[in-house]
């Protein structure tokens, strides 16, 4: 947790908040916080800060927080993700939210099973502390937007210019060029949309549909990686080809 | 599992080979294979090829091997970790396999903790296993060479040239510059040494020390990763950095 973040309800009109539990506990236990310590906060979705401790007591810290004035931009980076199975999923949230992306975007695919959109692990209730976790990890406050669409198709037809109306968009695949050079030309405030596929692959017809919305091809060499690994490489990749110094 | 592994000991003087447990279950239950087909091998060390199926009954699969005559080389990376919680090395073992490292060498550092040394998931006969596993993943033949370390200073001032007698070292550390960059006059055939920090970064001696042994800073961006993400999306750069087309 390098970063305790704090929901906006949680701060009252003097600027105080006092908080239990797990964040409670990492300030005193880990951080070994004493009174008037300083330790860094932020706003879920706003500004990051410092928060002042005022008070320590058996079950809750007490801060008094002042935030900066600017909130952190949103990562350029928006992910559309055929669903894998839950239980990568739930390891997947807080990574993807500690690598950076704006935008999370699930969808079906030949290859994913109809029924891990059943699974417990697309409950807002469930990935929501996961995603915080990633952000904590990052030192970041903008949780990723989640959409979830059962129709490949009616999603990239239809419904994807409107979530993601950037022109700039890569489709993991073997035998793909390398990402630097399908983004050397992207622009400073440019975004970017990575498609990234089941275990096993983009189908021939999932794979004509996104060249015909504007995918370019990528891949990353002859190694095939678990999707786990594949997610990780290709968003750091991404974000390094962006990357302004 | 993409690709099959046999340990040569495996592989009979008549090129056949007879296999149970979870490589048979993958040939019948996952690859659907029936007699005559042919899928796809590998032998531990050595070279990949293709086993032909002429045997299934209950419990084994037996494959005729011909295998081609170029062992595939070895990833040209090599990775100085500082050793992770056991739960986290555990997972990441199969995936430095996967990425591709020629050697791992664990080290102590001031913040890793003393105890993770005597963890089940450092036994030869633990790893072994998850590393085949990435191996099996990614396509590759070529196990990893494991050694632990459990005092930094004598590795790197004694122990360092003779299992890395490469020139071309870096070290994760933030603030540091883009991997590619300190990678950018690395030659075709040169190895490359990445150490990377325990949860919480290398301390001020430990730096001083990886300097004065070559190692240039490189970093990824102001967000600060946990070690099994930063341990991926460093190893990714590295290897796209020395990629060749």
């Amino acid at each position: 947790m390098n970063l305790i973040l704090l929901d906006p309800s949680e701060i009252a009109a003097d600027h105080s908040a006092t908080l239990s539990g797990a964040r409670a506990t990492h300030i005193c236990k880990a951080l070994k916080a004493v009174l008037g310590d300083a330790v860094r906060i932020g706003v879920i979705g706003g500004a990051m800060g410092v928060g002042t401790v005022t008070n320590i007591d058996a079950e809750a810290v007490t801060l008094q927080c002042a935030l900066e004035s600017a909130t952190p931009d949103r990562p350029r980076v928006d992910v559309l993700l055929a669903l894998p199975r839950p239980k990568v999923m739930r390891r997947l949230w807080a990574q993807l939210a500690a690598l950076g992306v704006g935008q999370v975007i699930l969808t079906n695919a030949e290859k994913v099973e109809r029924d891990y959109f059943d699974s417990h692990v697309l409950q807002a209730d469930r990935y929501r502390p996961l995603l915080i976790e990633g952000l904590q990890q990052a030192k970041d406050t903008r949780v990723p937007v989640v959409s979830i669409h059962k129709r490949f198709k009616i999603l990239v037809e239809d419904d994807l210019d409107g979530l993601c109306p950037q022109k700039r968009r890569i489709v993991a695949h073997p035998g793909g060029g390398p990402i630097a050079r399908a983004l050397s030309t992207a622009g400073e405030h440019e975004r970017v949309l990575i498609a990234i596929g089941p275990e096993g692959g983009w189908n021939d017809f999932e794979l004509v549909l996104l060249d015909a919305h504007g995918f370019t091809r990528v891949g990353m060499g002859p190694r095939t990686l678990a999707t786990t690994t594949a997610s990780i490489a290709l968003l750091t990749l991404v974000h390094e080809a962006i990357r302004q110094e």
